[in-house]
């Protein structure tokens, strides 16, 4: 557009300077400002987005704090605040660079640690905060599966180990301009002639999230009487349906944050057509994720009518989640009726990864494995096959291949194969041996006894609820709580012994 | 702007055809970018505020489970979960092309089935998903009036029907460019040379949720309990405040999605003055229904305080929303002063509709059809009285007759009681029919026994809440789960046992 | 740019009128659509913040609920319905215009009554919105000081002084172009040559309430039960500690439009640098704010550990808020390095702040007076020590002092001092015989017997809970209710005594 050299070169078509040099000005002017409204606007956008999947995280908390036993929600509250809080430093200090440092090789990032030499001309602070809202989120994940039963020290190391370096590694990866395997490579050597198309992380959030989770569950085994002396599955409800429902719904509008946003940018223009461009591909990405969601959902409902016999929305929700999970790799490259498909597949990975853990007696309070980790994989897969070349030349640039089953060839869906591969092998080999190693030394699972009282209780200040007062002397010392009701089958004591925590 | 035209145009006018080229190369390369740019901040207005929208469904989610009792929370958050995953598929397959499918006749919409041959040059993947917020608004209203009674497949068949086939047809006539009623007729052939003003959809949403709902409750009658022997209005209080307060916050969080949203797009300057445009009149829209809402929350307050003796939260929240469903209509074409006009007098509308349902013995545990039905209908009344002619004619185009209070004759106010007419007739026409028919079939209301019990017991998988544990054997089975309390009447136990959960 | 005078100037130059007459109508139209994309961009970008900063009213209520006792939740949770309702009203009649009515004099405002004449070339309604929703949060901070005794009553006097009256002239004061303090004074004669920046209100808002909330506590003296006979300290622990994450997460959310929102605008670009504008200091700003959060937060993590042994979700909330207070006055004017000394410090201030309250027997339920009084003091402090002149010249102009530790001198933190000294004598002043008159006339605490009881049951129509239900005749008029239970040690009732409401 308008430049410095708008004067010297219209001055040699018309001959006269005074003439040129207006012009130009008036040309400068217009540009100037019309670059500050784009950059606002993309920030705007970016901003906004970043807001969304920060909401997420709150999400997660009332779904984990609803999914698990009352006694032990002080204790899956405090993980979520605090892999929000402590993400925020180790994501400033290092996460970032990691990430998406610049210039790099392709395996990590070795720049803007700190933030230094921030912001640039293609990175702003909006798309730090936008990574760093989503780097949160690999680590809220992995402490659903791990609920209930696992020391408050793992939990900080484990964390910090995850957020602050096996996720940043993938993310490096998968998205940054340097990432072996990324799609937007910019010195356009991409894998396969295609790269990975992630887009907003099936692979790179979701199943980072979930394998994690899967190796400390397997390592640390079920939660006291999740399964029965024959072996039997016997649910632990969570405590709160209310929190769970309420957790889900905020997830979902965070993903309109998560999917959409990883546009990153939206005053761009596709084309001839002037009203089609970026603000059409997120708008639709905006559907195809609705889509995926709402199929998983009803699929869900339906199937857990025949199988289970009653319409649960417990169920419901995870397999809108599920549906959410599998479409964030494909959301902005496929059609909304792939989206259906896609969340038809996921319900039932969902379904069938569940009777599976069921079988093996693998412990998951919040489905996490299965959900993020296995709808995840499917999420990733289903790009392979149902990108659309159209849309994936507007994003990723002309020629690249597309879904195997849209008559792309193979490549794209290889390229995906390799992602599946290599996360789940880069967070096995990082995460396996650390809870490992801390199941080793004792430090990852808590005792029986406190597993038995809760955690609240024993390590976080107290039971979260105390919906009646108790203003007798004998308990002031322990503040006001909830009374816990003995089984009356258990005990010679009166039917209603009223039991203070000073008791316990 | 500049275009093709430009540069033969400047050729003929300068004679020299470089320079032309080079000017008019100039501005369109200028032009496009500020078409993408004008492009982006409108759908980056329209893509939140349809995010906004639907945080109202997890509004309505979180009010309707604190407004009903606990047995019956997990049945109405289903609903409200199922509204947005079920309204996503059929709005997507028919809803959004009965709609707004164009061109078409002024009945019903027949294009975009399956969003086929979307986007178009005027409305874009944000405004299918905005409408799609709208669509589901609806459902979640009748859900409220036909709550803790009603079977779960009448609720499958009623939203389907509601969501995908009553509710766009609706929207078609109003608001659509093909709608026989729709004030932004693009033939400007309008209903009494005004059209009727429902903005963001007093009548539309609200009504339509309201009747539907009225009827709904109207044929399966009160839940057991709600009025004694002698016809005396008993409260059958809902389960937790905390829930209904959240709920109601996010309502009003939403509408600012809701009623500013509905102008769709905001770079649209208004006249000469450069700094007054659509951004103003949204603002102001805004701010009218801050004050709607504000005013008939205090009205209110202190008409409950001397009716009833108590400041009551969970009135002053039914206040506040019914006088945002009264504004919903007038928000763009009012001065602020008139919105506080419309919130007193919603207030009382809904106090004078309640007293008369505790009358009539009609049972609305959301108070939905007074609240939404009638103060909708008010707020469509208040349009044709308040309207203001400089407001209508900045939106709807200069000429167009304002409210009849300001000054501009019948028109306008003819045109919203028809709106008033036909709503009830069309709604009542088919959902009327509807619910009598599944009732007739025995498909509406639950039995005694599931209401006594409870919906979630026995249909939904177990009870919502379970805040202590209880981990003796015997219970294992069923997970731990709070226990069925049985009615004390059919027990020898004393009149008020000290009950815990365990001596039940 | 492109104006009228366009014509003739290029008419001069070119000397061809037909000529002069299209190029600058094609540069008027162009400027005409820039104008209205970048006031578009504007206003879209604070509309949204200002929906933001409401949120945070719902996270106060969330807030407040969780951390008071069951029996006063209704209570509290009218007073931040309220805060919002009762603001609106007043605010538009009046506290916008004290405020920000111009031209006006250094102390008060008076334009915009009702909101005449508005909008004006420099503020829209989005601005007012914007405000409105700040006015709001200072009374829910006070409320959470004198919770669970205070009159109801007394709450409405002195929360719409404060928001009406109160409030508004501090924010004149700081924040108006006429205020005798802002550092945006236009007339250039900015106090000590620099104003005082507080940019979104650490002083402004958070010692605002924090004061005024400090004064009520004061004088109605420490709830029943708070310090033993020995006064010692006894927790009255709220009732739910997922509504304080709950709440706490929304505060999170709603900072975001809090304090980058404060930029009002965000299509302007800084100097040469084309990317650099901005959006890249209100990204830069959401950046600051997230680190002292998170800072904070995890500062009270381990500090809480050493001191009371477990690891609490409760203190780590309030830490991260007092984190969020501070950093507010400063957050667009430092490096995200110092946000992290900001959150370190507003850590150890709260600690000390409630060691001290313990110690003296001062009781304030939410910690409000130490959290928003205390940190945004320290927060005040902080900007005059740590403001970074570059950053301080782009928001405020070139030759402004920065922060005395960045080489700025000595006059910022003079500015600085005064603004502490200003707020906390004009809070005092008038908050304070405020509170004590409502004393002295009976009208602020309540009766024992009713702090005993519960303000929900004995002022609000009843509990807030009832999660059983309670189908025998007996208890039918007064609907399905949780039971009280009564202390045991202050009636002759069996330990456990049944209450129904009906009893009392």
């Amino acid at each position: 557009m308008a430049s410095l050299s708008c004067s010297s070169d219209l001055a040699t078509l018309i001959n006269h300077t005074a003439t040129a040099n207006y012009l130009c000005n008036q040309f400068d002017s217009i540009s100037r400002k019309l670059n500050d409204a784009t950059y606002a606007v993309d920030n705007t956008y970016l901003l906004f987005s970043a807001y969304l999947v920060f909401a997420m995280q709150l999400g997660f908390a009332m779904l984990c704090a609803g999914s698990v036993r009352a006694k032990n929600t002080m204790n899956i509250m405090l993980t979520n605040v605090l892999d929000a809080a402590a993400g925020g430093l180790s994501y400033y200090l290092f996460g970032f660079a990691f990430a998406f440092g610049a210039p790099s090789n392709g395996f990590i990032g070795r720049h803007f640690f700190g933030l230094r030499d921030y912001p640039t001309p293609s990175t702003d602070y909006s798309f730090f905060l936008y990574q760093w809202a989503f780097a949160i989120a690999a680590a809220g994940i992995t402490s659903g599966s791990i609920a209930e039963r696992t020391q408050f020290v793992a939990y900080l190391i484990y964390s910090s180990f995850l957020t602050g370096f096996v996720y940043p590694i993938v993310s490096h990866w998968f998205w940054s301009g340097d990432g072996w395997a990324s799609a937007t490579r910019t010195d356009g050597n991409v894998l396969f002639g295609s790269g990975v198309i992630d887009f907003a992380g099936s692979g790179v959030v979701h199943m980072v999230g979930g394998i994690a989770g899967l190796w400390g569950a397997l390592i640390e085994g079920p939660r006291i009487g999740r399964f029965d002396r024959t072996g039997r599955s016997v649910a632990l409800r969570g405590h709160s349906a209310s929190l769970v429902v309420l957790g889900s719904f905020l997830l979902w509008f965070g993903w309109y944050g998560f999917n959409p946003g990883s546009f990153f940018t939206i005053a761009k223009g596709y084309g001839r057509l002037g009203y089609y461009g970026q603000w059409s591909a997120i708008g639709r990405t905006a559907v195809t994720t609705t889509l995926a969601g709402s199929t998983a959902a009803l699929t869900t409902l339906f199937s857990k009518r025949l199988l289970a016999g009653h319409w649960n929305v417990i169920d419901v929700c995870n397999g809108l989640l599920g549906g959410f999970a599998a479409i964030t790799s494909g959301c902005a490259v496929v059609e909304p009726w792939a989206a259906i498909v896609c969340g038809f597949v996921a319900a039932w990975v969902l379904i069938g990864l569940n009777k599976l853990a069921a079988k093996v007696e693998y412990d998951d309070p919040l489905e996490a494995a299965q959900l993020h980790g296995g709808c995840g994989a499917w999420g990733v897969l289903f790009t392979g096959l149902f990108a659309k070349r159209e849309y994936v030349e507007e994003i990723y640039g002309i020629g690249r291949p597309c879904g195997a089953l849209m008559g792309g060839g193979g490549k794209l869906l290889a390229a995906q194969l390799i992602q599946i591969v290599v996360v789940c092998g880069w967070v096995s080999a990082t995460m396996g041996p650390l809870f490992y190693g801390l199941h080793k030394l004792n430090l990852l699972r808590i005792s029986r006894d406190d597993e038995t009282a809760g955690m609240d209780l024993t390590r976080h200040g107290g039971f979260a609820y105390a919906y009646h007062d108790d203003e007798d002397g004998s308990s002031r010392g322990v503040g006001l709580m909830m009374r816990k009701i003995e089984p009356a089958s258990t005990s010679p004591s009166p039917p209603v012994a009223p039991l203070s925590i000073s008791s316990l």
